[in-house]
């Protein structure tokens, strides 16, 4: 395989090579679309699989919502229109048919044209909330707690591979509820769900914060996200939830009588996350010689790689192998014995290490005689010689370590990249020289806001959850402060 | 809830209203979609769940492709595109904008049309084959054995909630094998998995067969089924497995050297089933009472209501409930304890026959005295007494028992609804006395079978796999046949 680009020489570049050579994914025909293969898809699984319990285990269940929004209704809720409505598939006809010039081609039946045009979903909060009102009459009816896993489309223009692409795979939770104070409740749980999957699943820190009034999701009143830092010190927007108020029950007719018996309109949240985490995970951990995987999301958690020069040597250490490979397995650990004699031990070690398998297992007839193993981690690049007494709870402390660790050396760069700033001059130096989060204060105004990004292409991630408090003016007007926002450049 | 039409009264119509009462799936604002309601998409989930583990022991991974297929690619497999591109949504523009006459209003925007347009896919073989060009060089890169998990949209006239819907869920899985024999083995390894399925996890049986060419996959070479009797006596094709030959490995150019060093097209197969099997679900074994579901599918295996008169006594009974529950839970059961004070026992006992409990206990002061239950079967609705001593272990063995019930009963109707006949006068009196499916003698011409189809409306389901060798002599042509097919009505 081709050696892959270094991160120091172009970080954009090396994405983009290491999501193909590492087998995860690639762009199709279609314009925008990207192909999830087998390898990218087992990890997006093993997300969807655990987000899926979390889901549940905090009330929600799945429904499934139609793939076509009729053009009408993203015209009742103005802003969601104004936000989401404008770049999309727009399904026009109904049929095709013989070309009557050329039977070997299709053609548009102009008979079979829509009376009204269906815009491929962006997002289902028009067709899941116009559904609802059938749903909904009483607060006995409330809260509704639902999820649904599905592919959205945004006619993007730049697009790149899981970052940005015009079909996409998503969760989208939708809920209504009787109160204003049980939405907030909902639309808080769910951003803490999604810190704790990242943090703990995907090894990412993550800062928990609010989006400023121009960065928020067109329709909500409040938009709560986590903001993860890639390795090139940018910002990448892991999930958001949303309080949407009663703006979608308004726009859809969602009333239900209270406890007390008045007619009131429901209260709306929202929380996605999507298969954008692939690109967050990979380029958050992986290195110029590959993939690193979290042990809990490696789809392969351990490679054992045989080192022979003969048959009879191989039907030595297949014996030893298939005899580990029973126990990792026996303890839930994903193991995989490459014994095919067509690649040596070198091309499949480079073969392991680009896919972020994170512990590799080497065997030969020395370790045979002495009892012992190879045990390479991926992480670190560490190896070292293991006894094969006791090797499956030695592998599965192992696993724990590697978890922790890929998360602390994130954590430590998350860290050693924040930077706080006081002056404006400090912000456009620190951003030009270093990168990474800008810690500084706000006036509060769009315009302070727009200003930074017109001068300086950052913007305000988010305002901190777990905000101290601190008395400060802000970098342009000069203005008052209580509190610092976190700058940076993002994806 | 208002009562189900009875079956006996109107099937059809007991059919629609058993999906919408039992909170399955409703019809949705947009023509012909459906949504599918929390309690059925939990049930689709635990179909998906099993069908995914058995296509990953039998070796395949799942990945994903693009919902959009350029219409230039349909156009390359003339049999496909024949078949599957006419009645579909087709994509024409990519952006709206708001109409310069009304600013609440959206229209499509004339700028934004695409060069060529994009059908939203009814089946992926042009798209998925157009990309497997890139995969495969050699017979080392084959087989490919690919399951994708997909929405599809197919633009029906009349549509019904899960029978047949404009946009539906289903697999599809699609290999390509480096020769003939493999891709048949293949083809033929999937349609037993699906009947292993259907039969063992959703208790109905099936015929397995080969479809004649008439009502074969467009593109196939060979179609095989598994054909499911519903309570009405007609056919439900529940699941099919093609062996496409290396049709589409033509049209998209997919070739390989073979262990011999020659260039050789690559071998097909597709196979799948969708939200269909829902509706099989329901219509095989439901009652005028609502739904029965095997034990195997509910969401819900036992449910336990209180019988209680104040407070006092429900606290009491919550407390042996809650012991119970635990330990059924501990045995893998699914149990919900309803101690509503809302609604009463009769309601509740109900509820849960329309949504297909499989078990429901009723437990009330003098069932404390005794150290009892009231054990209540959805399959039979019987009722018995039993010790709350290893009650567990008595429900464990109970599900299992209403699983196989549930199956032999559905097997015996279908025993008795198949009929052989020898005569075209008695095929077309048994059809419209009896109906159900008729095994008779065919001449292996599309003549035939297209002049039995205008007569009477029953179509060749399958000519059946393990079908007895028997001379006889055709329907209406009378040359000779030696063996019997399976003719029927069909949903």
């Amino acid at each position: 395989m081709a050696k892959l680009t270094a991160r120091s020489e172009d970080y954009s570049k090396w994405y983009n090579e290491l999501v193909v050579q590492a087998d995860l994914a690639e762009n199709s025909g279609v314009r925008g679309c990207m192909v999830i293969k087998p390898y990218g898809y087992a990890i997006w699984e093993k997300m969807k699989e655990e987000l899926d319990r979390k889901f549940k285990e905090t009330g929600h269940q799945n429904a499934y919502f139609p793939l076509f929004v009729p053009k009408s209704l993203f015209e009742a809720e103005e802003k969601n229109a104004e936000g989401f409505a404008k770049e999309c598939a727009v399904v026009t006809h109904y049929r095709l048919k013989t070309d009557p010039n050329n039977p070997q081609k299709l053609i548009v039946d102009p008979d079979a044209k829509l009376e009204e045009e269906l815009i491929v979903r962006p997002t289902s909060e028009a067709i899941i909330w116009s559904t609802y009102k059938n749903w909904v009459q009483s607060y006995r009816d409330l809260p509704i707690l639902i999820n649904q896993w599905a592919n959205v489309v945004r006619w993007e223009m730049r697009t790149r591979l899981f970052l940005r692409t015009t079909e996409f795979l998503w969760q989208e939770g939708h809920t209504a509820h009787a109160t204003s104070a049980e939405a907030v409740e909902e639309t808080e749980k769910m951003i803490h769900v999604y810190a704790n999957f990242v943090q703990n699943f995907m090894a990412v820190p993550v800062i928990k914060g609010l989006k400023t009034d121009s960065e928020k999701f067109a329709g909500a009143e409040e938009t709560y996200c986590i903001e993860a830092m890639m390795q090139d010190g940018k910002a990448l927007q892991a999930g958001t939830s949303h309080f949407l108020a009663q703006n979608f029950a308004k726009a859809f007719d969602v009333k239900f009588t209270n406890k007390e018996g008045k007619i009131e309109y429901a209260w709306a949240t929202s929380w996605g996350v999507s298969t954008r985490l692939m690109g967050a995970l990979i380029m958050a951990h992986s290195d110029d010689k590959g993939l690193v995987l979290p042990p809990l999301l490696a789809p392969i958690q351990v490679v054992i790689v045989p080192i022979f020069r003969n048959e009879e040597q191989l039907a030595e250490i297949d014996n030893v192998v298939f005899d580990i490979k029973a126990k990792l397995e026996s303890k839930g650990i994903s193991v995989k014995y490459d014994n095919d004699d067509q690649n040596k031990p070198g091309w499949k070690f480079a073969e392991y290490e680009l896919k972020g398998v994170p512990i590799r297992l080497a065997i030969g007839p020395k370790d045979l005689e002495n009892k012992s193993v190879e045990v390479a981690r991926r992480d670190n690049l560490t190896k070292e010689v293991q006894p094969l007494e006791n090797l499956d709870t030695y592998i599965d402390e192992l696993l724990k370590t590697i978890q922790t660790d890929i998360y602390t050396k994130a954590k430590d760069f998350q860290q050693d990249n924040i930077t706080k700033v006081d002056t404006y001059e400090e912000f456009k130096k620190v951003l030009q020289e270093k990168g990474g989060f800008i810690s500084a204060h706000w006036d509060g105004t769009p315009e302070e806001e727009e200003k930074i990004k017109q001068d300086t292409k950052a913007t305000i991630r988010c305002i901190p959850l777990e905000n101290p408090l601190e008395d400060g003016v802000s970098l342009i007007s000069g203005k008052k402060s209580i509190q610092r926002v976190i700058f940076a450049k993002s994806y």
